[in-house]
């Protein structure tokens, strides 16, 4: 059975993620749609391609993702679904379905995304506007006009290869993951601030040190900890959270009104 | 295949629509329910109308709209369902369900609706309390213990016509569109902020002159564009939002923080 | 036909909900879920048994809810399923639960729950992490690792029985009402606040005198009302709430700003 489920950074004030159902249940009656998440701050590409990526061992198989976190509306960057492991994502060509493809694909590429060979296995192609989008598309909302009724298509039986031509190339970010500096340490950012104000970090639990500290802001070594009840009420911790991403939290508190940072923020890790 | 779509001014922060849910649940068991969405500022009436309106094009056919934004909840304004072009709106009698009934129908109402003829072609009926209500009806909650109900009643197979009594009169609320003044200009006001600070307006597209500018607040000249890209990063701008009216924007930017203005905010456009 | 229901302090803003749907749709395709809400203060445990409490009364026979609200995720509490009254309850052994529980059973527990011996009728098991979580528990997320899928096997036909060992122990919280003084004045708190800035408070409808009037904070003599209606716009007012507890109100705007109070503050209730 195959299920829709929307990524976005429509928040949920406005009806924009309600047409998409709207859209979605008239084309595809019957479909269960999940919303993985519409709180990606606006514009925020390589935040989205982070939730997204961390929410892709969860996917059962079949699953259709419509990801829109699309600065570049209207504009000419395409409109594309990957296929990638028996899943489906369907968004702009703009590194936000990055998650979609393995790290050795993505290596090299540039913060902002890089184009790259689409991987063997994995295949792409841009969405038939004519075939499926809705028939009056709007300048800026391409997740109503144009992906919603693409996913909903394909989850409703449009074979794959049907949606529109291959294409040869992506773009990509770069893999989330620390950088290794001449000294040892582990260089990363805040990729995600969460609503208990945890800080979210593209630092890797497998980089790691046996035994670390971590420093963000004018903060140094905030210890590292397995779990929350480790430190005393009101203690900041690191500490590898549920996305297998090193974050730095408080416990019973907020790390980002702690230390004052957001998304973005340099953050360091050195052996302790 | 039918659905039951909610809107309502609950917000998502208690389980005022979680509950509406289970009661839903109770009685139509399978019918998918669609959040269209839940943030309508508080007793905000004409806004949430005009949400609602804006969604009608995307309704399949035979959906079941529960719409609450009800400030008279407890008072003698009557729970009702509009049934027009194949589809059903559930939800109190004060304009709220205007959306669903054409311009011709509302001209000349007042702006906190007036009462009139329900036009050939629509039905409206007032819900059967006893039959359709939960037992206990609560004084503020309507949405639970008489619509929710209602509607699910309804998407499970209860005739239309066995809902209540037929009714000749129903509150509607003016057109949403600009209105001329004798220069030329056309006068309207925000009626919603969405998530990025847009400010959508009451001005239809088809009112706007070939070349145009807006004014809001003490805001003169904005220009107007097709799409965001066409201005400079942080520069506003004014463009035919995805629901076909008018909004005000900045790119990569807030125009609610920029002019500081909000909901209800008069706005003019001239011709560039 | 069955059905899951999420009550959680995880907000909306992050992929946590959405990650947790992904896992239950994979394990029980098909089966409805249904957000109760996930606007639980974070850590606040008695809010959210509040608010499990007072949906209990709308769950369909067979309902699953998962309830997370889990300041001890990682520490020794139990992961448990209740059965009572044919639903089925699934969370931390904290108190959260409560609602399930008959108020005798509660009478005496200490406001941060206490061990009693479950109550005759109802069954209360520890969920066999073994067979029912995810392959890698994570440390800070059993909401997805263990939660979820245990809610999503119970409802794809795993019999109760099979879920884990039976407990003849459970952690609950007092019953939610409140205190009656010497003078015959009852003492109550804020127990959840809402959107709309209404205060909800632990006294139920039925402790109330005939006429009475409350007091929050240094302000006194808030008039009792049935309706907002009854009091001008602007006017504070206590009434019964839709949840059956008395609230404390503003008509047309927000008690919580008016009296600067919020979640926990202590309600007086007198005769007028």
């Amino acid at each position: 059975m195959t299920l829709i489920a929307l990524l976005t950074d429509f928040g949920l004030r406005d009806t924009y993620v309600g047409q998409m159902k709207l859209v979605i249940a008239g084309i595809a009656p019957g479909v269960p749609v999940v919303d993985l998440g519409h709180g990606v701050e606006p514009q925020q590409v390589r935040e989205g391609a982070w939730l997204l990526e961390t929410a892709v061992p969860f996917l059962p198989e079949g699953a259709v993702v419509v990801a829109v976190v699309d600065p570049g509306v209207g504009t000419a960057r395409l409109p594309i679904v990957v296929r990638a492991a028996g899943r489906f994502f369907v968004g702009p060509d703009n590194g936000l379905l990055s998650g979609a493809f393995p790290p050795e694909a993505r290596r090299g590429a540039s913060p902002g995304s890089s184009r790259v060979s689409v991987p063997p296995g994995i295949e792409v192609r841009s969405i038939d506007l004519a075939r499926f989008a809705l028939p009056n598309v709007s300048a800026t909302f391409h997740g109503r006009d144009v992906f919603a009724p693409a996913a909903a298509h394909l989850a409703s039986g449009v074979p794959f290869q049907g949606i529109g031509p291959r294409l040869a190339e992506v773009s990509v970010l770069p893999p989330f993951e620390g950088v290794r500096l001449e000294d040892g340490r582990l260089q990363g950012e805040v990729i995600h601030v969460d609503r208990f104000g945890n800080l979210i970090t593209t630092i890797r639990a497998e980089q790691l040190p046996a035994r670390c500290q971590a420093r963000v802001g004018a903060f140094e070594r905030i210890p590292f900890a397995r779990t929350f009840a480790e430190v005393a009420p009101g203690a900041p911790l690191c500490h590898v959270d549920s996305s297998g991403f090193l974050a730095i939290a408080v416990r019973d508190g907020s790390a980002a009104e702690r230390f004052g940072v957001g998304l973005g923020a340099p953050v360091e890790v050195e052996e302790a």
